[in-house]
């Protein structure tokens, strides 16, 4: 917090979050302890939570100086804490307003710093697509078209245990599961594939890496062992066409919006059902073709038609872009999806693989 | 929900939730597609987020047909979301109670399929410690007392990788860091370990993993290659004294706080500094016996003297016993923690594995 005219200060909560703050404090902000606003004597005398961390609050205001007024509220917590803080701001004679798209509008547009993190998470999820792509090129076909690698079946838990491996190295985590969802699971765009799975010669393999260190970063990539189905190779020349497209078109001034409908029109002109045409369509193409990414793995700048950070695209801007064309009666999906970063003139591609099927390729 | 007079029905709001939902009305429960509750045309409208999420949940209301009356909010959301549907509620005539404690005391007793979720959690967790101990046993001691692998230093990402290897191959998540935290870095509580940093011999190493399935497991191991110095063989001693009598304690009808106060009593004898004498010291024992564990990583039942869940233990609660002891100015910690469910006349340890400090003798 800054204080009108005074320094800037950081107030903890919990003794858990002691070592962070000391990482602040270390930087010349001024550490407010717990006991500073008497969190632990509330605690002994059996406030709630709710009350504590609202009382807690209005100590914060009062240590800075901020008189009532308008005060918007950001972040996740739990409801009743934050319900709870918004009546205790409008007893105070403040009025709560949501923080959260101030927030998403104020994260949007990164530093130099924050780029150069996702790019450091970036080029460890380079580092793990190429250890999966191997470990696929590396594998046998035996029966049932199963691929093995030495005396084990290659299942959905491997691979994703391989990418795993390589992110903790790179001391990054996953809040959220990776996906790899082979065939049908990866026709339907949003499972995440069964562990137990093994993967099979001839079938599409989505695998989408998304890891966090400081930022995230976020890319995917299609594999197919052996002969692919036409039908296949077919979609990901197209999801691959509608990629190279749009990477080339991402410049400021561009809305998200209007790269989207340009993939929408190349897959409908292919006979695809499109989002924008077919809305709730289940097969063909069926989500956005971008979102941002920084500190949430989906945020500003938005691709959607309408809403908050739909605008034009601005240096500083990181996007995905991740066309995918899915059917799920066939059993088969492609995505394929590279992160970058716009810059003055066009933009710069924080994930640079290959984007071939075979892994042998790779 | 469940409506009166009616059957279990369950809405999502996102397609992205639509493979979650399915899985769910696969079991009999009713789908609500967000068509259902109009949110696509609010969208098209330009309503905000807080304004469409609102609705949705007096749509559901309706539907349920629940009346104006107290209702209780739990969850983690963003702070403007919460309030905005507290503000619509108490439009509509109710009042929004906040949920948070509710959820918890509800969720604090497992079922007999929670546990078992539970225990395959702890399953994993002591495979990876096992194959940490034995990346530990394996290495060789080189100049500088590191740890070295073949040709390779043995990191602490190294070893976080080892461990998240295991649990990607068991489909299990991590969605913070694991805790390896040599030396300096164990001996304050809670530094999760700097990737880079080499493991030496002669130094504590704290390793704390916690992963998820459905639910949470959690256990603490420390180690020491070689031969440790005397204070940290002696304080090892002392916290397994201390775990191994909390745990024979452990059963219905004794309170968490009372196990704490024994571990203090017993570390205090010995010369130490603990929690309840000298609150806030950073040195000696510094923190709770234990916690429950489940959905979240932290829930009830509670440690602490007064608050919600610190009543006596009952049969179905989960908890870690982790008594530990530190010294940041010698530079060592050690925490052992083992993960028990309390059964009617006792306990079941969910995380058996050896204590000792030396990875050769595991």
């Amino acid at each position: 917090m800054v204080a009108h005219g005074g320094g800037a200060w950081l107030a903890y909560f919990t003794s858990m979050e002691r070592e962070e703050a000391a990482r602040a404090g270390a930087g010349g902000v001024e550490l407010v302890h717990p006991a500073d606003f008497g969190m632990e004597t509330l605690r002994r005398e059996g406030k709630t939570h709710e009350e504590i961390l609202a009382a807690a609050l209005k100590a914060a205001f009062d240590r800075a100086g901020v008189v009532p007024g308008r005060v918007a509220l950001a972040g996740r917590l739990a409801a009743g804490i934050a319900v709870a803080m918004a009546r205790m701001l409008e007893e105070g004679g403040w009025k709560s307003l949501s923080g959260g798209g101030l927030m998403l509008a104020l994260r949007r547009t990164k530093t130099e710093g924050e780029v150069e993190e996702i790019a450091c998470a970036a080029r460890a999820t380079v580092e793990a697509f190429e250890s999966v792509a191997r470990m696929l090129a590396d594998s046998s076909v035996r029966e049932g078209e199963e691929l093995w690698l030495g005396e084990e079946r290659v299942t959905v838990a491997r691979a994703k245990a391989l990418a795993a491996q390589v992110f903790a190295a790179h001391g990054l985590e996953q809040p959220e599961s990776s996906i790899v969802a082979p065939a049908e699971e990866g026709a339907t765009g949003h499972s995440t594939g069964t562990p137990e799975r093994v993967l099979r010669a001839g079938e599409s393999i989505v695998v989408d890496l998304f890891p966090r260190g400081l930022l995230f970063a976020d890319c995917t990539r299609t594999f197919c062992v052996g002969e692919p189905p036409e039908e296949l190779l077919r979609a990901h020349g197209l999801v691959l066409e509608a990629l190279e497209a749009s990477l080339e078109a991402v410049r400021p001034g561009v809305r998200g919006w209007t790269l989207h409908e340009r993939v929408c029109r190349l897959f409908e002109n292919e006979g695809f059902a499109v989002p924008d045409k077919n809305p709730g369509t289940q097969t063909g193409y069926f989500h956005l073709l971008g979102h941002g990414v920084g500190y949430e793995l989906h945020e500003l700048p938005s691709f959607r038609k309408t809403g908050p950070g739909t605008d034009e695209l601005r240096p500083g801007d990181v996007v995905t872009i991740e066309p995918g064309l899915y059917d799920p009666e066939a059993g088969w999906g492609v995505r394929l999806e590279d992160l970058v970063v716009v810059t003055t003139d066009g933009m710069t591609n924080l994930t640079p693989l290959p984007y071939a099927l075979d892994p042998r390729s790779w």
